[in-house]
């Protein structure tokens, strides 16, 4: 951040009012469902599969990943503690805009830490966050490990990745928990579907 | 940005491949209207007024304001050189990703600079992106000055102001060009809507 001397940067920022629409079309409200869990834990194929399913039911919807915002949007930020805090931050800011914009919102990010999700749900608004805790046994991602990352990992050619040097903080509290080992992709995208429709659905 | 020694940050990411869905529905194609111009000059007015136009059409549209923004995703930036460059390709990237899902994104920014609008222009795509250059005459933009700005730049309370002791360089070859102190909002937005359904509409 570059700060001139004499200058609040916050200062001269005046948002413009602009005109309110309704954007919900549907009885469906327009909402984040975030995925999170480690690397291989499924994330992005379950988000994949649901996203299917909400498109079927004519909803409008927009996926967020992890890895291909960090080659947009994030592409300035590495994977120190403090870059992976802004990369939350802003994949938040933005599922918030197209929230606004009536967007159903699938992220799918590893987030590992409780205080960078809980910003995140402050950013979205808590009544439009569904938090998807998508777990498995460390040793399990390991296994499956489709991209070589924990081989090079324990290999030490990767520093600082969830689950084997830096940690991973599990939800206290997700609005749904999902065990990818004990489920399939299908069974998951029914889970969460099942939810919505129970609990989310206007 | 913080590398980690001996770790290449963009090494590990493997976009995940999202089965690719038509999000369009309409005879419109999503695309991005980007307002540039000093500040004053009536972006986001125009914007406003041509986002009811659109939502009457059936579009689902969204507004990225800069000065909104700058409350939110681009909070942590001030209004050095480097800072607004970054501020312009973050607003390219989200207005990127909100049309890869089928909005038509209206994005009111200052964006001073031709190098930074052609990076916006590159990252979003020129089949959909619609440079709209809000012209106003300084002396106009400084007498209107709603929010009290331009007073305070000329009074050295505020550094780097665009039009003052920061350049703007005006678009060479922009999709449209107004002139807000010769015509009306209603004016202005009934030509943009007009270029749109000439050259856009599919």
């Amino acid at each position: 951040m570059n700060i001139q001397s004499g200058f609040n940067t916050r200062e001269h920022i005046y948002p413009y009012t602009f005109t309110r629409h309704k954007t919900q079309d549907s009885a469906w409200p327009p909402q984040v469902l975030w995925f999170t869990g480690l690397s291989a834990a499924g994330k992005s194929t379950i988000a994949n599969g649901l996203n299917s399913v909400l498109i079927a039911r004519g909803l409008k919807t927009a996926i967020l990943d992890g890895d291909s915002l960090r080659t947009g949007l994030c592409r300035d930020l590495g994977f120190s503690e403090q870059d992976r805090d802004e990369n939350v931050r802003r994949v938040a800011e933005v599922a918030a805009l197209m929230t606004d914009a009536g967007l159903t919102v699938l992220v799918a990010l590893i987030s590992p830490t409780r205080e960078a999700r809980h910003y995140a749900r402050s950013i979205i608004g808590n009544d439009r966050f569904v938090e998807v805790f998508v777990e498995v046994p460390l040793a399990v991602a390991e296994a499956r490990d489709p991209k070589g990352l924990y081989r090079r990992a324990r290999s030490v050619e990767l520093a600082g990745f969830t689950g084997i040097d830096s940690p991973y903080e599990p939800p206290v509290c997700p609005e749904l928990h999902l065990r990818s080992d004990q489920i399939s992709v299908a069974g998951a995208v029914g889970l969460i579907d099942a939810w919505l429709r129970r609990v989310r659905a206007g």
